[in-house]
């Protein structure tokens, strides 16, 4: 019998989608039918996922022309010259306007199909089935597409939004534990920048979450995605609050190209990019230093790291920081916050206070 | 004293933007002013048009931070590490979301700074200032960029508009005489699909033309950008009339394929491939001999090649012609004429009558 899915709605007008969230989804054809136009589908996936479940992709697709194109896995391979395996595939078996390509995997392999999605022949169809938490919460969601530059994360890209997102939570029994804690720190982020509920709840639940229990973690993923969903549909090319979604990441991004992409998980990097805001946040006193603990109390509750590697140098900090996508005419905007579930952007604070944040992990 | 330009305006709603045509416009910087809306600006050329014109420009841009990128000359470069130089100018020097990206250059520079203005942190602003008659009537107009891929052209890009485009009618004096006639094949073009009474202006002034008397220029490139702007206005992304604008590009495509990237020039196999487009016509009984025997004079004289290199055998002709983007599902659709301006696109001929005309230029 088919799983019962909950499904919620990216509300953006022509281009509104559905994401269905629940255990047993990715072997059920009928899911998919409603959003394949044509009849040519390009699996997306890489070599960790495609033995778990590629098979099972594959069957759902029967009757329609499947392609597959098998990507290196890791986050070193979102470049120009892993993109272009894509298109090779793609015009190897001619392709046209009408097909979907179909994102199997995690934010990676989803950033990467959903980028060719949006370039092959000036754009195709795009379906996600992410089987990771952190593409089930937050990649998959907003299409956002891209690839990494030598010289930073994301910074080729196209907004592309899919057709349907198909969130598996079966997928996430095989997923690594160090990927699941990563995918928490998003999760966490959500309850952090607008839900205090939320961060509620999942003080409370980090134990059935971290034993990856089917109902907790469905729930995580909805309201995850809702959260999400609802920033989005309100601004949806980021030139406003959708920012907020960033909290925790021009410090993430930074270490993470500090370590070299693919040394720290994007969420790991995420959770100590979080602690960071949060710290900024506590020194120009709008948050007070219980608030923090408790931050980072959740944060360590979920396994993640919370505080970055203390060998990069201050003015390393700061170019890596300054190169981020939200330096906008030239001044450092970052997300912070003034309580639990209200953050706000800003290019507003003491240079002074984010160098003593910074000095401060040395 | 500033030049007067004549000014017409691409109606896409909020992405609306404004073609200057006219001489002298490239060095007035009162033009570029209220499309710039930041501070830098990356001015992407090529090295056969940076020293013509790059001066002009950097004097028009005093006051703004402008870098730029000088691309090697031509179509072979039209490709994935190519484009990356574009994107590694601009985050050498740190150029954020605001900045604007400024073509400067024929078809193939407007094509590959388009694009990546399209996906540079998922899109800056963009300008043209095409320096070919090509692109002054063509690729500039309508917001299609685009790279090549091994297996195909323009098959990787984006739709992503200009603020602006200024065509100083002076840099065509500069022009080589075969990129002259190529720009001219996409100018009869407009009169083949849309416009008969151009199309009888055009055969009283091909002398003009070819003599690049500035005011046959101008009105040549202001009713040619006219009727692509009507074009574009009506269907943006190409999902009905737009494809008009392809008549003879399939079977100039395939030319262009076979004969390797850069030895023919769009405009040429474009020429070609009208002749071509009408000899279908005509073997299905829309149009009559006299009405080739008139197309095919226009082309001869504005200088342009009226039939595909004899070498290319059939089955490769139908090859090349199927990976073309215009196969929708399966089925090869082709523009073909009713009339001197009348196009359609169709998929409905005989498969016969089209070997027929491969056959015949054997």
């Amino acid at each position: 019998m088919a799983a019962v899915a909950r499904t919620l709605r990216v509300d953006l007008g022509a281009r509104a989608y559905p994401i269905l969230i629940g255990p047993g989804l990715i072997g059920q054809a009928e899911l998919y039918r409603p959003h394949l136009a044509g009849h040519k589908v390009m699996v997306v996936t890489n070599e960790t996922v495609a033995p778990l479940y590629l098979g099972a992709v594959r069957s759902a697709l029967a009757g329609f022309e499947v392609g597959e194109v098998i990507l290196p896995d890791g986050e070193v391979y979102k470049d120009l010259a892993t993109w272009n395996l894509i298109f090779d595939a793609l015009l190897a078996q001619r392709f046209g306007r009408d097909c979907t390509i179909l994102a199997l995997g995690g934010g990676v392999v989803g950033d990467m199909a959903g980028f060719a999605a949006a370039c092959y022949q000036r754009g195709v169809d795009f379906v996600q089935v992410p089987t990771t938490l952190l593409a089930q919460v937050d990649s998959s969601v907003g299409g956002k597409t891209g690839i990494n530059h030598a010289s930073g994360k994301n910074m080729i890209g196209a907004f592309h939004q899919p057709r349907a997102v198909i969130a598996d939570t079966d997928t996430l029994q095989t997923l690594p534990d160090r990927e699941l804690s990563a995918g928490l720190a998003e999760v966490a982020k959500y309850g952090l920048i607008r839900d205090p509920g939320f961060f509620d709840w999942l003080e409370a639940h980090a134990r059935p979450l971290l034993d990856r229990d089917t109902a907790a973690l469905t729930e995580a993923i909805e309201r995850s995605c809702r959260n999400k969903a609802e920033v989005v549909a309100a601004d949806e090319r980021e030139s406003g609050q959708r920012a907020l979604l960033n909290l925790g990441h021009s410090f993430g991004h930074a270490i993470e190209a500090a370590a070299g992409y693919g040394a720290w998980l994007h969420g790991e990097a995420v959770a100590a990019g979080m602690v960071m805001a949060a710290e900024l946040s506590r020194r120009l006193g709008w948050i007070d230093a219980p608030t923090v603990a408790r931050i980072r109390a959740l944060l360590e509750a979920f396994r993640l790291p919370v505080g970055p590697p203390a060998s990069i140098p201050t003015e390393r900090w700061l170019a890596l920081m300054a190169v981020d996508k939200k330096v906008l005419g030239g001044s450092l905007r970052l997300v912070l916050l003034r309580a639990v579930g209200d953050a706000v952007v800003t290019g507003d604070f003491e240079p002074g206070a984010l160098r003593a944040v910074i000095d401060a992990t040395h």
